[in-house]
């Protein structure tokens, strides 16, 4: 009789919690219904071919291998089971793998589907991810992620709509953020300075430490490495982070003889497009450092980073999400030329911030609900006929299962925060009227059925 | 480059499928909600601890078992890597599986949360679950089960209540059906005819091949395997099949000689009251030979049998769903006199039924839906006002990205079965007005933002 437990990193989550999820999950699809954009889903079993080489080698590690089903081992060369190495084994053993992300599964389908989909295809989708990474607060190994993606058109209107929709959710979730921005084309502009794309890798890496080694450590680990070259690169973008305002950051950007060539120029013009195009750019900084890992995005890149002072110190900062504009999408598939542009929100960071700040709303919905409370078994059918006519009037109405004594059930009514209960003894079912009790305010009636759905439904 | 494709037994879930799957999932949701059961989720990782030995053997063959991270080998003794046992192996490579349906997950949650949960506990649960079953038309390796149970109650007016929630969940969703229903206790009476545990499973086994071998059949197979005793009990069953009518069934049991104790006497008022509390019978079939299942089950049990002669001819009969009462859910963790009763619909077969008879209704929603369309780049910001006041006032409302010919968006409009066209050119731009094109009718007029919302949020 084992003790029942969880795997590390995955939750369950309860009516109540749930209530929460639902209630963000409601907000997102509202909008995202709202612009045009179509649920997908797709397995959380995909090949395991499908899923690797995607994410780096890290990202490899991270995916958990579904074993093959019966005698896996019969399939297996003798050498890989004396070498006992477990990698190798690994590939001969299990063909399938745990969905990572939602970026992958969107390129794959697309791909697959590329006949019967009407570009620029608009989608969004709800499901969880799986790594097998360090559980921590707030990183969890099964988790949930909404993205949205416009796949097939190279417009920045998509990128002004995909930050619009970014406020428009946190702004109904009243949460606040700010929504870091940059093109990978100012980044890019840099690589006639270092010279060679491995030199401009390891400069990434560096200027990536600046939170904690601060703009000297820079200066000297980019030396220590054989970067001289890119230190006056370095001092420019320190510059850039204290400038105030996106128009100022643009401005110098264009000053700059430093950085220069095609692809800072259209940088900066899809840039100036975006934020022309964005209705509020209030919440959107112009960050030139932000880079959101080496080589997967194209163009625009966004994070969404909670700045909120309502929440807890610890919980104030840190990101909700981002995304950004990938022109080769479905390359890795064998379809060339079909750009993407997406944002993830990470559902569960989210639900724990509004948590962390008590800023989801009082959920009413079980105010308004009914318990409907026999006295004994000759009431029953009363009661059932009763909790049938309220729920056919549209009212919530639960039956008490079971005739227990009235206390036990004002006490589950209690428990679970309804807000009215009808109770029906033999004096109520001989007159097919019900007690009619408020709990939140102690009063009791006698009612009709008809009376109480006037009571419940009539606007206060 | 290799050409992407889904694992056996599992599928993608496109946009025009996930509308059909929603209208599903709202019409259950919305009927779980007005009876007070609350939405609960579990991880689709459990530990293998938790699934195995709960659904038999046939069951933990079907586990998916997810291969432990790191090198997995290295805790591996040496002598179970030389035999090449596979099952032996897999118990120490991979400590996690999927999940395999939502029962075993709600008791291992009741048992982990039983300090925190009000009793009776009403939830349901719709979640995807694994199977490696060899997969078929219908079946899948991951499906979708929606579930509803009540747990830590013994009352009938539980069974009474869900068997109404599925009668109103196929109402609603005009789909035809009978719910077959027995008690495990009518079966459990012939127990003393049979002698022992052994022999009663047999019996089952036998008479469970009625449909093949008929009333004959299974008294020669009864005779062949020594259970010669049996044959009148099967007689029996087979008459209590062609009585019409639930009062004639139940009158049928009282008045047998054959079968007596009180394991019937409780089934058959069990059974009586259930029926009693029930609105409407006219779908509810007792059906004395129906078992679910040999072990788990303790006393109602229902199937959720198509019957539709609508659907074409393949489609007609079929389950899409089922459950019972049992009354030790949760001992198997080791808590003791939960009794729990649950049903189980299987959303893949719901929606395939509904697909095969065309019964889906029409999804208007795409109908009442604006392109707004840009002639082009001077017009982009004309066009991005004009979305988002009409996405204020509620409208559901895309904005073509980029600006190509127009007879391009118009195509993109028409395969994405939008409503409408809000067509802005230079002219309209500096008359601040839109050219508004309906797209089923073919008509357009020059309306400002305000007209268009009047048209399209007045009632017709």
């Amino acid at each position: 009789m084992e003790k029942p437990s969880l795997p590390s990193g995955t939750r369950d989550f309860s009516p109540a919690v749930m209530q929460g999820r639902k209630y963000i999950l409601s907000v997102m699809e509202t909008i995202f219904v709202s612009h045009g954009f179509g649920a997908m889903e797709t397995p959380a079993l995909e090949n395991l071919q499908t899923l690797q080489g995607k994410y780096g080698d890290e990202g490899d590690q991270l995916l958990f291998k579904v074993l093959n089903s019966g005698d896996f081992l019969s399939k297996v060369n003798e050498k890989t089971i004396q070498e006992k190495d477990s990698k190798k084994l690994a590939t001969q053993i299990a063909d399938r793998g745990l969905r990572y992300d939602l970026t992958v599964p969107l390129a794959r389908f697309v791909v697959m589907n590329r006949d019967k989909i009407t570009f620029p295809f608009k989608r969004y989708q709800i499901q969880p991810v799986w790594r097998a990474d360090r559980p921590q607060r707030g990183r969890y190994r099964e988790f949930w992620q909404c993205d949205i993606d416009v796949v097939g058109t190279q417009s920045v209107v998509s990128e002004s709509e995909l930050i619009e929709m970014v406020q428009e959710v946190f702004f109904r979730l009243d949460l606040r953020v700010n929504i870091r921005i940059n093109h990978r084309g100012v980044l890019d502009s840099f690589l006639p300075i270092l010279g060679s794309v491995e030199n401009w890798n390891s400069f990434m890496i560096v200027i990536d430490k600046a939170d904690k080694i601060g703009k000297e450590g820079v200066i000297r680990e980019l030396e220590a490495r054989g970067l001289g070259m890119a230190v006056s690169a370095w001092n420019w973008l320190w510059d850039s982070k204290s400038t105030t305002g996106n128009e100022a950051k643009i401005a110098l950007a264009e000053s700059a003889e430093l950085i220069q060539g095609s692809a800072l120029q259209k940088a900066l013009t899809d840039t100036k497009q975006i934020l022309n195009l964005l209705g509020s750019t209030a919440n959107v900084v112009l960050d030139f450092t932000l880079a959101r890992g080496l080589s997967y995005y194209t163009g625009m890149v966004f994070e969404i980073e909670l700045n909120d002072g309502r929440l807890p110190e610890d919980f104030r900062l840190g990101s909700l999400g981002g995304g950004g504009r990938y022109d080769n999408l479905t390359e890795i598939f064998g379809l060339r030329d079909v750009s993407g542009v997406g944002v993830s929100f990470g559902l569960d960071r989210v639900f724990d911030s509004l948590e962390a700040g008590t800023l989801f709303p009082v959920f009413g919905f079980n105010q308004q609900s009914v318990l409907v409370c026999a006295m004994d078994d000759t009431c029953l059918q009363f009661a059932v006929n009763t909790a049938r006519a309220l729920r056919a009037a549209g009212l919530h109405c639960e039956l008490y299962p079971g005739t227990p004594k009235l206390k036990k059930q004002l006490d589950y009514a209690n428990s679970n925060s309804l807000g009215y209960a009808a109770i029906i003894g033999n004096v109520e079912r001989d007159a097919q009227k019900v007690s009619f009790k408020n709990l939140h305010a102690g009063t009791q009636q006698l009612l009709s059925i008809a009376e109480i759905i006037q009571v419940l439904t009539l606007p206060k």
